[in-house]
């Protein structure tokens, strides 16, 4: 038997383990073939049979036609940060950005340095972002709004999102893509790396809007002109086959044993309900975010002193509870309960958490 | 028992079953965290010890020192074909490309697409691409000469590299990356999609002389920059922990099992002579490639029609040997034959050969 913690990791982050049994059963000998997922080409039928499956099964899920495409593209979300505007921000125009955050920063970053104009239509910055701007100043004029759906770090998330009056929504969605249903005909671009709820790190999804494809920039090297993935089903050049045939199966567990995505945000609710339900009951545990942006999927929160929550983290991870400790950008603590963490998981944390402040409060 | 071919795949390619198996043995629990390395964080002690023991396995084998960064880079090859003029090409300056394939020209293509300035110092497309050119006519102003190593469509190879009086070689190794020893003080800059000859899809291998990175073009994104691979150690972002995981294991084989490049080498020479002796030998098979030109890599040959080449690759198949169809853009038959490839792998394949000239020929 091998031994497994819970995993509460931001990412890389755990993955069901039903996925992890059958990427290992068949690690020699995938689908009668004779070789490893890691061996087949992806110019074969095998590979088409998995990469068409995935973006069926994403499609469907999201409840998305043939107006928009699925892409999956090499260099994670921080890519696309530079991606999204070489791609969709024309000379004379500007973009709008929400800045809630380390990612919406660094979104921001790129973007100027390809010396394109950002409009920042809000942002939290003032209270170190522990909320989601209600007010955004938005210009009609603009190529697209930007939006990080959730804040991995600071631990926020949109609960709704906002009417942009036609002008289209790109959003980082790296950390709760496929964690609940979506309005997707507010969006022209949503792009996640895998390696929160979907899979493990090496790809970045994209799903964009065909509109949006037909004028983007072109003379863009081909590697990072969407257009590109498009037009070949994202087998331009050598995919990173492994990723997507792992994204393929938590794709299927998705659909399969959740059973799509309202039961998964049911689940996901009730898990993070059982957290901050605790956080407001104890005087110990206090969530950083306001309650109102808390987000569904990086929880985080401080205990009294610096010195406890270095106590917490060391006493949890004894405890084979992994990956609590905050980013390194902003300390105390953050349990990270992507679609894959389980019930079960979440209820062992509590355990531990009311066992903790029993003992130390 | 799982079922094995033998996998004569362009790339993705067979790797050393010995990393297979590893990989399969630990995927529920790497090194005891009670994790997949899919789910163990980048920015954790374990996968730390990966990477740098990777790096440290690459410059080990090549021979090379703190002059070098090794650097681990998503979007294959493919992504390098303009990475390296964005970083490598200053305005005003002109690069010199020897043009001996596919690759070489959506090197160039690439190239071009950025707006930089290329000189084709040679190019052997006036016979299909059948050899390497021997004259070169470099410029001594160019910022550097691309070369393709080693030609995977065309099956020729580099045997050795040309004195470029000081100029770096900027070097496309993807299909035969430490298949041999290099001299590298002629090298400035070489690049390598892994899914040939160091592991699967997902990770381009960049090995870069400080000096050029020094003088690098300053003001692109910051995926699209060497530097911010070389000042983080490729952790700028969420690397493909699993890909960059698995080529530790390789090259853990290639220095362990093999025995360093030079062993590699000889055994890489017996295996493809037993082929292109046996084409010498032969009226019925005949090698593509100029003999003076002809990869150890990849060995391409013609059968004396079609319908016999399409029978071949048949029953080939039938007899688990994958992957023998030459590639959609020139026809007739390769044998992919990289480092993981065992000589029974290529006695198997002769012997299928002589049988089947016997019973066709
Ligand atoms: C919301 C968000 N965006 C972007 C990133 C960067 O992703 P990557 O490492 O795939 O570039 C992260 C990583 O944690 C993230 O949480
Ligand atoms: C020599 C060479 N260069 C570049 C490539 C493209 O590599 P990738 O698919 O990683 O972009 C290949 C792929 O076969 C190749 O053989
Ligand atoms: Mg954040
Ligand atoms: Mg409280
Ligand atoms: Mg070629
Ligand atoms: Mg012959």
């Amino acid at each position: 038997m091998s031994k497994r913690i819970y995993n509460f990791n931001p990412g890389p982050a755990a993955l069901p383990l039903s996925v992890l049994e059958e990427i290992q059963a068949t690690f020699l000998d995938f689908a009668g073939t004779g070789m490893s997922i890691t061996e087949v080409s992806h110019r074969s039928k095998p590979f088409d049979a998995i990469i068409n499956d995935a973006v069926t099964r994403v499609k469907r899920l999201l409840g998305i036609g043939d107006d928009f495409k699925v892409l999956f593209v090499q260099g994670g979300a921080s890519m696309q940060f530079a991606m999204v505007p070489m791609n969709l921000l024309p000379d004379g125009k500007s973009a709008d950005y929400v800045n809630t955050g380390t990612w919406s920063t660094k979104a921001i970053k790129e973007t100027k340095i390809l010396g394109k104009t950002v409009n920042v239509a809000a942002s939290s910055e003032d209270r170190n972002f522990a909320y989601i701007p209600k007010e955004l100043s938005l210009d009609p004029n603009a190529a697209y709004v930007h939006i990080t759906s959730n804040n991995t770090i600071k631990g926020t998330q949109w609960a709704d999102f906002p009417d942009t009056k036609g002008v289209p929504i790109v959003s980082d969605m790296s950390s709760d893509i496929l964690s609940r249903p979506l309005d997707m005909s507010k969006f022209g671009l949503i792009y996640a790396g895998a390696q929160k709820n979907i899979g493990p790190a090496g790809v970045c999804m994209v799903i964009v809007k065909n509109d949006l494809l037909e004028k983007a920039n072109t003379g863009l090297p081909s590697m990072l002109a969407y257009k590109t993935y498009a037009d070949s089903n994202s087998l331009y050049n050598t995919p990173p086959c492994f990723t997507i045939y792992a994204i393929d199966l938590v794709l299927k567990w998705l659909e399969e044993t959740i059973g799509g995505l309202e039961k998964m945000d049911a689940v996901n609710r009730e898990k993070a309900a059982l957290l901050y339900d605790l956080f407001d009951a104890s005087s110990f545990y206090n969530g950083t975010a306001d309650a109102d942006s808390r987000s569904l999927m990086n929880v985080t929160f401080r205990l009294p002193s610096e010195d406890l929550e270095k106590r917490f983290v060391e006493e949890a991870t004894k405890n084979d509870l992994g990956g609590l400790k905050g980013h390194r950008s902003v300390g105390g603590c953050r349990a990270s309960i992507y679609n894959a963490m389980s019930m079960e998981g979440i209820q062992a944390l509590v355990d531990f958490m009311k066992e903790f402040e029993r003992t130390n409060g």
